[in-house]
């Protein structure tokens, strides 16, 4: 008990000592640092004057799919078949939007959604927060089902599926995942792909492919869902998504959407009355900028070597101690980061008071509420190494305080 | 009588002639030509390096309501204040299918339309085909209103507003309206706004700006909405759209969307999960492309110079005949030719016959139904003027056929 007491005093004395040095860091979002942006400053006046790509002028209206080559580019990052792909504009979430407009109006073969009484997702937990802020937005009853280390749960997917016919659909983040880091086996994959099959009614994978080439070190293959979906005709449960933000300009990068056959012609109805056209200007300027580039492996490798360090200085800190657990990520944006119960709101406010942002507590669950609070999402990218450094001496430090005063 | 038959004869032998010859041109889409993007080639590379703009890095996320000097790019395009615009994507279309679609999940301070058994738009025929495909997509049902040839008919519009409160909107393109070419008057502009206060229902006026300084000669002025609304606390009532797409490249452009401060929140809430933000590194470069080039106003004389002798070309074709009437447009993209009852349809299929596309019949009203069969859409931008002069033989001759036989 004596020993507590002076560990207390020691944190408490680190933390008052912290506040002294008047810090301002921020570790909420995943944001590419400028150096990270500054590899694309080749995409400025690419194109050289050139017009005609795939032969169409890229300057006028015209094909809303995407230039074909784009599609391509999609294709290549996605790991699918070109045919599937649909190349948009600035922003898969916007797809993700779009196409979700498109089942509420007029669903997939199965009555528009709004007709329903009740739409329900099943959300693996921790995820992306904007995933569930959208749901919420389309008044999608929000599900949670905990995550494996290698994709969500199958069981409990199984038997919700089963139970509740009102869950249309799954946000998965395949490989990567924001926050965990983990990359879904095939196995799961597979999994999700059968209960889809099965399930009674029109249950979609979601698959968000975020993080699909941005691995560390070596290239870590991830499953072709569309080919496993294929081998047990499952092709027209997949809606997958993937963009250029992490790759090029965060917001002025490609989104794709990748979907059946059957899937896209009942989307395009929808999606070519409410789009002219994606920017194929863009588009042209982002093919060109890969080719150029020795392809996007080749790109994805200078960002890793900008991210690597960053993430290796998160682990370092937190081995340095002893408390909580956390993800070891070999791609991606975040770490995550497990407190002991009922500390995560108060290692965040702490932090907060020495001048470190961190994500809000909560965010990266549906609604909102970790129900045992022990969830924090670090994103370690948008600063830089010493800024970063500072961002994990305060964290540890709130990490041990709140700990040990919870002991 | 005799001379009748002899007439249509020699219609007939005109129009055997133009088939010998085997043509092939397109009048159907208001698309600028190549001269006109060639305007603005010098978009490509024009930021030279620079990455902060207005204070942030457009290479990264963030604004969401758009770069505050592309915000002040649009305010000068709609003639409207700064304050109420936000500066979007590569179409407007989509921001008015965001803005609708805010609407249908969470009203506009009267509940979600979703909710309501029925939502109705009042359309100005003829009018944009995307507007009403826009309005089909989403299930509203659409109610064709005259136009006078300064904006809708007034009388009908407070009369069906006040009959059928299911009406929530109406769609306007105030200046060189599509197909038209007529402009609103600063009193029908004043009679819908009142129309809208003193409405029962939540009834908004869609004002698609979209050639709001694409004049052929001089500029000619329309009255601000949003000043004409402010003096009768009428601002809610007001959605107004513009774009860049016939200023620089179509499709690669600037959307932009207006809004009082009260629809601007409401709408934010909704758009704001929806995207993750605009393409500022295109609206950056608009911004210094309309500086570098004297401005708007300047960059669009470029564009009369090259539209005005075909729309010249067309009216002198259509002078030097004696049939129907006609549109003569002081700017836009369209001639609206009026043939004589029953008659659009047939002349679309014989000017198809000598290789003519013209907009499909219909297409410029709700559903694709014009009820007189007698509007047909020129647009005379998209082709150079050797291909219009051939169009424009064609038109005439069968539009002199189909008129001769009907009589």
């Amino acid at each position: 008990m004596n020993n507590l007491i002076t560990e207390i005093e020691e944190a408490e004395a680190l933390y008052l000592d912290l506040k002294t040095r008047q810090l301002k860091v921020d570790l909420t979002r995943g944001k590419p640092d400028e150096s990270q942006l500054d590899l694309s400053s080749g995409l400025e006046g690419i194109l050289q004057g050139q017009t005609i790509v795939d032969g169409v002028d890229i300057r006028n209206y015209g094909e809303p799919r995407g230039l074909d080559s784009c599609r391509e580019l999609g294709a290549e990052i996605l790991g699918c078949d070109k045919d599937y792909v649909l190349a948009g504009g600035n922003s898969s979430l916007n797809l993700m939007s779009q196409y979700i407009s498109s089942l509420f109006f007029h669903g997939s073969g199965d009555g528009p959604w709004s007709s329903k009484e009740r739409i329900s997702f099943l959300c693996p937990v921790p995820g992306y927060d904007r995933h569930f802020r959208l749901s919420e937005e389309f008044g999608i009853n929000m599900i949670p089902v905990e995550l494996t280390g290698e994709g969500p749960d199958l069981e409990s997917v199984r038997e919700l599926v089963k139970q509740d016919q009102s869950i249309r659909g799954i946000w998965c983040v395949p490989k990567h995942s924001n926050p965990t880091g983990e990359i879904y086996s095939k196995e799961i994959t597979e999994g999700l792909l059968k209960i889809s099959k099965e399930a009674k009614q029109n249950f979609k994978i979601f698959w968000d492919n975020a993080y699909a080439i941005h691995d560390f070190k070596d290239s870590i293959p991830l499953e072709d869902i569309f080919s496993l979906a294929k081998d047990i005709d499952a092709l027209d449960s997949i809606v997958a998504f993937a963009s250029t933000s992490k790759m090029t300009y965060a917001g002025s990068g490609i989104g794709f959407l990748a979907l059946s056959k059957f899937n896209l012609d009942l989307f395009l109805k929808h999606y070519l009355a409410l789009i002219i056209g994606p920017d194929k200007v863009n588009q042209a300027k982002h093919v060109k900028f890969f080719k150029k580039n020795g392809g996007v492996i080749s790109h994805m490798k200078k960002h890793a070597e900008i991210l690597k360090p960053k993430f290796e200085l998160v682990d370092s800190w937190l081995s340095k101690q002893d408390y909580g657990s956390w993800t070891k990520p070999t791609g991606g944006y975040f770490v995550s980061f497990t407190s002991e119960e009922g500390l995560a709101k108060e290692i965040i406010n702490l932090a907060s008071g020495l001048g470190l942002k961190l994500t809000p507590a909560g965010a990266t669950f549906p609604y909102g509420v970790d129900p045992k609070d022990n969830i924090i999402r670090l994103a370690p990218t948008a600063c830089n190494i010493k800024e970063l450094d500072t961002a994990m001496e305060i964290f540890v430090c709130c990490v041990a305080l709140a700990t040990l005063r919870n002991h």
